[in-house]
């Protein structure tokens, strides 16, 4: 099926579904399963997360799943948007219980507590960790695979320090690893400081990571909080100074989730299936022997040397050596994304060559025997340079400078829809009615500088600042 | 605090808290927080046993950690067994739920209803796969950090075969599995078929896995089961075979909790802490400088060079250059149990050594620089060989042969207790009475061939079988 704005929700499902990335047969709507193919994707993605906060001197902990209604409630904000996203445990064996408990939906109201025990003295601080877990939210629209969800696969770090200058230096630390990991999965993103209505519940400001899907909406994937003392004060975090003075920390915390898999799929996949860049590919390369009749060279058994020889190579292989058609192996392949397929048969052994064919382009080649890991190597940079740079286009194509609300199309469904960058002067008033105006969302104003001169979209006042509006999945 | 039978309960709790393994002061009860060393030393187990699984054709997934009320209760055992030991989600926002969900207790009752969709023909046949999540029991009784814990850092493995003797050669494989896995914790160990009365709730057979604390009581640190069809028929999972016949798969389980770690702190600790094999230590190796006055040698860098080259050569290592004496640095990374430590000074550098100590035997000694990694990794060879045979040692002569219960002591509470070896005619009449008369429980019959010829406890008949109780933690 072809890949457009108006195909992109059912080639979505179709894709998930014949990659075998997840079973939505569960029997609870929004909760599915995750089959082997999409979970080893799903871990690779963790597992550069890991690194990542590892290098950065975060510890990883696991904290409970349930958090008991008495702490939920005390940060007033954040607790008045979840109230009605939250699933409750009442009930224990036969037992009601006396206080209830909520499955957790992110991990502030379980973590802080405990934060309060942990931090005494400025040599504590920076405290720096991380989890990787499942939260929940009880969605009420739609569900999707990976995309929105009821139980979420979800990365959160939490940090606490003395300044707010130093909680500052770990948001930029954060996108410093956003922009690695992003660059790892060859995806696109803006950087977009959220309006003050749209923050993180309980959050003094929130920065959202956002990808352009092929519909032309944004995907958050993330986002970054900067909370100063919001939850320090009601979780009582202190520290003691180095002048025996009791201060409230300063937080962060820094999330994403499954969602990174959702946009994988839709930013890189075709009209042939998911295209998966080699570094979450479970395997990068499939090697299909190509069997003649009465051949002088035993094919069948070169294609298994050359699987064992690249897999000491450190590469992830499969050698496809069903009784099948080598065409209908390709169409299997290019279904599960694999990056790069070889073909081996009499002549290339004669040749001493692999054929290759590569999943982003369909382009074809050789690769000479004797240098075959570094060729290989070199067809993955380029792979994971025209992934990369095909992705960026298309997000960049996607944003249309607005200079009139009357340029935004005024029916819905439209999707023409485009992702929409103009003056704001900043009001909450003009943003306000430039949202409800159009029926649209206002994204938030770059996080990094961008040059801009112009008016407010609404006001007509002189602005230095754009702001970007998009509809959202 | 000296580790024996009386001191255990408290030396175990004062350990946890000490190494920083756990942190118990979550607000919920037996709840725990997983602290970042503890959490390091689980996922050391966690990957050794993804190796395993993942070397054994075993595909990894995850399922939703909610179970719809009206599949919990298909298998009416299996629910017997759990029913007063779930937690229920019976609300969602501000929904009451039409169907209550129950949070995973042990995921059967999630993975059975998607095997039934999946499995559809002899060829999709064995299906293998395994998760690593948390489950979660409401218990009553006392809890103990990862002993007995509400929320449960758990491995299941799930797999479904064409015939009872494909679904044992399984078991087989399972066991073949723990005794490599045991081997890399150093942890010995009793395979015991469960009696009838005692096995898992809809299993047609149990083989428990049970290790002695230093109290003499025995810990199940997980166990497989033979589950037949019992519930294939229930959740309707049949295959075609090559006769287009419909047939209900075997179905075996294999799982094992956090209580590897708790039997790893109670095995291996001593008087000074914790004690951690090599393969599970998040450091192998602590390097303490010795720094004199007036040195010609530069110690401190010749320290962080040798960190430096022990990193490079694959060793987990932490470099102790904080400003504070020595005997308080080894105090410190002996209750962190650090396997060896190595110490560096100025006569060392001179004569070209290091001085190491190990940490379970406390033994001294020097390893020449121009041989350090054989050096070392021969002491961790001799760690490893030591803590096994010591905990091998310890297990075995906790064993007690008992020729009558008359060598039971009578306290209940008696720390005298030990694990009993004794005759049993197999019928359940014989070892419900022994149960009951003796309060101990009866752990199953060797699931290994063993020597034996005497006489049922009980009813004095002969029998070529010996039964194994002990009380249990």
């Amino acid at each position: 099926m072809e890949k457009n704005a108006e195909t992109y929700g059912e080639w979505y499902l179709d894709i998930v579904e014949k990659a075998g990335l997840s079973d939505k047969r569960y029997p609870i709507k929004g909760m599915n399963v995750w089959t082997p193919y999409g979970w080893k994707i799903m871990r690779f993605v963790d597992s550069f997360l890991r690194e990542e906060l590892d290098g950065t001197d975060h510890d990883e902990v696991c904290f409970p799943l349930l958090i008991p209604e008495t702490e939920f409630k005390k940060e007033k904000d954040h607790i008045k948007g979840f109230d009605s996203e939250v699933y409750w445990v009442t009930h224990a064996g036969l037992d009601e219980l006396d206080v209830r408990l909520v499955v957790r939906p992110t991990s502030e109201t379980a973590m802080y507590p405990m934060f309060s025990l942990w931090v005494r003295s400025h040599q504590d601080l920076p405290l720096k960790i991380y989890q990787i877990v499942n939260t929940f939210r009880y969605e009420t629209k739609q569900t999707r695979p990976f995309i929105r969800v009821r139980e979420i696969h979800f990365f959160e770090s939490h940090t606490c320090h003395d300044s707010e200058e130093d909680a500052q230096r770990q948001i930029e630390e954060d996108l410093e690893i956003v922009k690695r990991l992003m660059g790892r999965l060859c995806l696109p993103y803006f950087l977009l400081k959220r309006t003050d209505w749209d923050k993180f519940p309980g959050a003094h400001y929130t920065v959202g990571i956002d990808t352009v899907m092929p519909n032309h909406k944004t995907l958050q994937l993330g986002s970054v909080h900067h909370y100063r003392t919001n939850f320090s004060v009601p979780y009582d975090i202190t520290y003691e100074d180095e002048n025996g003075e009791h201060k409230y920390v300063h937080q962060t915390t820094y999330g994403m989730s499954e969602r990174t898999l959702g946009a994988l799929i839709s930013v890189h996949g075709d009209e042939k299936g998911l295209c998966l860049p080699p570094s979450v590919a479970p395997f990068e390369i499939v090697i299909i022997p190509i069997l003649g009749k009465n051949q002088a060279v035993d094919v069948a058994k070169a294609a298994k040397d050359l699987t064992n020889d690249l897999k000491k190579a450190g590469f992830r292989v499969k050698l496809d050596d069903r009784d099948d058609r080598p065409g209908s192996k390709y169409y299997d392949w290019e279904i599960k994304g694999v990056p790069l397929r070889l073909e081996l048969g009499a002549r290339d052994i004669e040749n001493k060559v692999v054929t290759y064919a590569r999943r982003d382009t369909g382009e074809k080649g050789t690769i000479p025997m004797d240098s075959l890991v570094d060729g290989i190597n070199g067809v993955f940079d380029s792979i994971t340079k025209n992934l990369s740079e095909k992705a960026w286009k298309f997000q960049m194509d996607s944003v249309t400078e607005l200079s009139s609300v009357d340029d935004i199309p005024k029916d819905t469904e439209d999707t023409k829809l485009r992702i929409y960058r103009f003056g704001w002067c900043g009001s909450p008033e003009c943003g306000h009615r430039f949202e409800d105006d159009n029926d649209i969302k206002i994204l938030g104003t770059p996080y990094l500088h961008e040059e801009y001169n112009g008016k407010c979209i609404v006001c007509g006042k002189e602005t230095d600042t754009p702001a970007y509006a998009a509809r959202t999945m």
